[in-house]
């Protein structure tokens, strides 16, 4: 068992990958590049990655009194990966970079997130690069991106605030023009800025040569006085020490200090942690404050962060999703070599009762049907989730690369999307490694095997990047209501256009049934979660809504493998096929029928737990 | 918020448990003596166990070649559990016994497992202990039941096999007479021991002078060969160290060695070994194989063992109930003094767009509606997993001490009800603690705050003491048979009453006709599940029907909890009362819709799972 054919039926059976090489930017290349991405990133992440996941488990990051203290094997994987030229992998040529297709770029760092989640794949150093490559000065660019690209430097997305968390608006971070002549720093107008920030990931580290901080804080209006809301935030590169304009470090360390790390339940692969900005710690030229420098226009920083945040959360989605690959794989090996007990047979004398036959030797534990059952669902959410990402970046390509028309279409799918890309994978992949520690019975609860890590490190995504409630917010509350509710309209044409092929399919007809049941459904409750126009009220179950649409915006991916596996000649008969078939049968007959109950709370806007008294908990 | 007020309500103004001084055994007692015990083992458990539940998750037991060490809090709490009585609280009063309720020991025990679940209460030495005085000779009682229930000696069971794990019958552990007189031995019928013990808890250390393994093994036939199946299987006390038919110690140890430590995902306070038994390291008498007395007749070690495991269920629903109660009340004190962000309001100018006045001060979060749906669900599984252990052990008191008929009833009704009240709490106040640290956001997954280990410890009670597929193929494959299904049919009849008594009552009218329904539902599964008589058909979704089962029999509970809380007077203008009316509607929108989905699969016998074949995972 393992995720390269996987990756390849969906790369290429279903989301036909091969055909981007007809667009310019993709001309030069084809599945053999392709391939060739996805084969070195597998032998580094088998290599690199995959033999230490226990190790940075175990060996937490700690703080000496000067450095934080990453184990070896963090350090070899970070530079192993920086080598493979993965950082730069969309970039252009020009500046290095591969001009791969995102698609391609996400499915080669899935071997990072099945092997070893938490070492890093370098998906914030590339976030945050990629938002100075569209909001940031071409010196900017040349300075931070570029070094950042090449694994010199790493970066940070600096947002939460012990006192505000996910309440971006509630940030006291403040930035002021630092000197008469702020504004005419060739690196951008230069500010210093002083506040703090919490659950910074990979904050403070020597795995590189210097960290920039991409940090949101607000510049004080005339009065003094910082501006209530979002509105007022500005964007900043706060490096941990200072650059020239070539780059190079000019010996100065920022007023950028580390204030504590964060001890966590999983995911111990990654420094989080509170950092202290300017607080006088490094004071730089004889003052405290650390030095920034804006990106972009003042107040407008949100704008420019989002741009990085939805990046960040189909990365979530991603690692989650592999994380219950990883559980998937290790319980099926487990269930494939473990003997014990006997399946039940029939009654010997007509009695309804159980029997076993003890003269036999034990059975294999996949030959039960419960365990088969606890298998197939993490396959089900497993491959599906992996499915839907791919279909996600695949988004992103087109939104890059396609047309006019099909450019927005992606876009504002991707919108829609991106909430369930997160929030999905971050549920069900989590249940799946429960599962797979419930396969390996009181193995499964002890640390000599993999999966009890795999469900502590899952634990993490439906918080970072957005809650679970802010991602289902987001969705009921802003995707499906954006453009007049343009988005929605355009993901039931998609799974309206899956189900008219799939009624064609006599072995599917009754799926794609079920799926245009569940859609017209989620319309249903769609509307009558707004028919009074009170988001109170259509939000307070914004949570099971966000449950009903992801199974449903499920079913409808595995209906379409479905479809792409019944189209490849002869291959039903392949076990592959086979499981796929499986899969998606196992999702509409177990997981889609789950949507009645969540969306029935959502349709008649019941106020059970808005209404319910502080008083009475 | 306190554990006391919901434990009053549930044991006096729902189960009645004054009423049970009516009965002889019971007639010393009153609400008076029962509340002495409930206050002295809440204070017991707030200063020897809340303090130090992450000692014991941070100094996990370990090995120094000699002895097992335990951080000194352990030792405390367990010496402050046996000088409180409660060991032996349930026995006579002519063996130094309270004779108090099982009813009033569950609950006053449940304070042990709020406070630190894996220090341990005593669970496995108190239900050792129970076998003996009802399968054990009155010597075996003496030295062994009584000096456990003393607290001198503590106890294991000893079933798994490393290589059996939940199989019993293929345990290879063998049994041979202990030379020519080995029958006429004061103890018991002495054997010589030889096997190796999985997943024993409290299978070594130094909390007691002795420690007392209920062992079970096969005596080898005349061909020297075992029989296979169950039915071999016989039950023998073994001491770690031997002692005189006075109870003391000879000075001998017995030929039982530690052969490891299982290094847990949590519950780490109690020590889980691999144990050797009879491999000689310790032999006795010059002689390999370790010492042990035979409890009850030969081959009928697994009845008597099971008289113990029932207890065991019970006791592990109790505890994944209490881990669930003390992260809500975990969360529920986070929320309420936690500020972040603001609620929705109405659109500003009728547009349908989510507003927030980013000039008001952040509310705390125990305001937005999404949190008080997270906790108002870990209300409803908690309260409601308490009310369905303690309603389990007002049953265990009927069986004891009831009329025939109504002890008769008791026992059957316990049978039914002892899969959903261990697999139930294991399944949803999991989900509870994972809802706690999701109400903490990033903080629940920092070990600063109790929520994270809450939900590890709470990850094993899925797995020991039969797993959640075990449990179910019990319930769907012998309980709901057994004696013709009488056991369904009693079950239904008290459901139907609660019914019949809630239509009575306009505001619960609604709740009563979901649950009618819902019991329809599971009547007409379990009969379509069963329709084929073939046990691989019935049984491929026993764990969804126990899932939908277990939803049923909690929304009953819930619904006679409400009744109860409203026959108070004037109680609904209370907040409690309030709180468990909410709890109990969100219980019936929220919870008991998801049903269907599970049933659906059972009814039609969907063999999605069991017919997939293996290649294709």
């Amino acid at each position: 068992m393992s995720l390269r054919p996987t990756l390849e039926f969906l790369l290429y059976q279903w989301l036909q990958a091969e055909t981007l090489q007809q667009r310019p930017r993709f001309a030069d290349h084809s599945r053999e590049t392709f391939d060739a991405v996805l084969g070195t990133c597998e032998r580094i992440a088998r290599e690199k990655y995959a033999p230490f996941n226990r190790t940075v488990d175990t060996q937490e990051p700690h703080f000496d009194g000067e450095k934080v203290i990453l184990p070896a094997c963090t350090h070899d994987a970070q530079k192993a990966y920086a080598e493979s030229g993965m950082l730069s992998a969309a970039q252009d040529y020009d500046i290095g970079g591969m001009q791969l297709p995102y698609t391609v770029e996400a499915a080669a760092n899935s071997f990072f997130g099945l092997a070893s989640v938490s070492i890093g794949s370098g998906l914030l150093t590339v976030g945050n690069a990629n938002l100075l490559m569209a909001h940031g000065t071409e010196l900017q660019k040349q300075v931070f991106a570029l070094n950042e690209f090449s694994g010199r430097f790493s970066g940070t997305m600096c947002l939460s605030e012990p006192q505000a968390g996910s309440s971006l608006s509630d940030i006291a971070t403040r930035a002021v023009p630092d000197g008469a002549d702020y504004a005419s720093d060739p690196l951008g107008p230069r500010y210093r800025l002083k506040g703090n920030k919490m659950w910074i990931s990979a904050g403070e580290h020597e795995l590189t040569e210097n960290i920039i901080h991409l940090v949101l804080a607000k510049i004080p209006g005339p009065d003094g006085k910082l501006v209530p809301g979002t509105k007022g935030i500005s964007l900043f590169i706060v490096p941990k020490k200072l650059v020239d304009t070539e780059g190079k470090l000019t010996g100065v360390r920022n007023d950028v200090a580390l204030a504590g790390l964060n001890h966590k339940l999983g995911w111990r692969g990654t420094t989080n942690t509170l950092l202290n900005f300017g607080e006088g710690k490094y004071p730089v030229g004889g003052e405290a404050g650390a030095v920034g420098y804006l990106v972009g226009q003042p107040g407008k920083g949100l704008a420019c962060m989002f741009h990085m945040m939805n990046e960040a959360r189909i990365g979530v989605g991603m690692a989650a999703t592999m994380l219950g690959l990883a559980g998937y794989y290790a319980s099926l090996d487990y269930a494939k070599n473990r003997p014990q007990g006997r399946p039940v047979q029939g009654p010997k004398d007509g009695a309804a009762a159980v029997v076993k036959d003890a003269e036999k030797p034990p059975v294999r534990i996949i030959e039960h049907a419960d365990v088969k059952r606890m298998l197939l669902a993490q396959k089900a959410y497993g491959e599906g989730a992996l499915a839907l990402n791919l279909y996600c970046a695949r988004l992103v390509d087109e939104m890059h690369t396609g047309d006019a028309a099909a450019a927005d279409e992606a876009r504002l799918l991707l919108e829609v999307l991106t909430p369930i890309a997160k929030s999905w994978p971050s549920e069900w992949c989590l249940e799946a490694n429960s599962l797979a520690i419930q396969v390996h019975g009181g193995y499964g609860y002890t640390r000599d095997f993999a999966v009890e890590q795999y469900w502590r490190d899952n634990r993490l995504n439906m918080i970072h990047e957005g809650t679970h409630g802010i991602q289902a917010m987001d969705l009921l509350g802003r995707k499906v209501l954006m453009e007049n509710g343009r988005g929605l309209t355009l993901l039931a044409g998609r799974i309206n256009a899956t189900v008219q092929r799939a009624l064609q399919v006599p072995r599917l007809a009754a799926q794609a049934n079920a799926l245009a049941g569940a859609l017209q459904q989620v319309g249903a409750a769609t509307k009558a979660a707004w028919a009074t126009g009170q988001p109170a009220e259509a939000l307070a179950n914004a949570v099971p809504y966000m449950q009903a649409f992801g199974h449903t915006v499920l079913a409808w991916v595995w209906l379409d493998v479905a479809l792409a596996t019944l189209g490849q000649d002869e291959a039903t008969a392949q076990p592959a096929s086979q499981g796929r078939l499986g899969a998606a049968q196992y999702f509409f007959h177990y997981e889609l029928p789950k949507i009645g109950a969540w969306l029935q709370v959502v349709s008649q806007r019941d106020p059970t737990c808005a209404d319910f008294p502080e008083e009475a908990f």
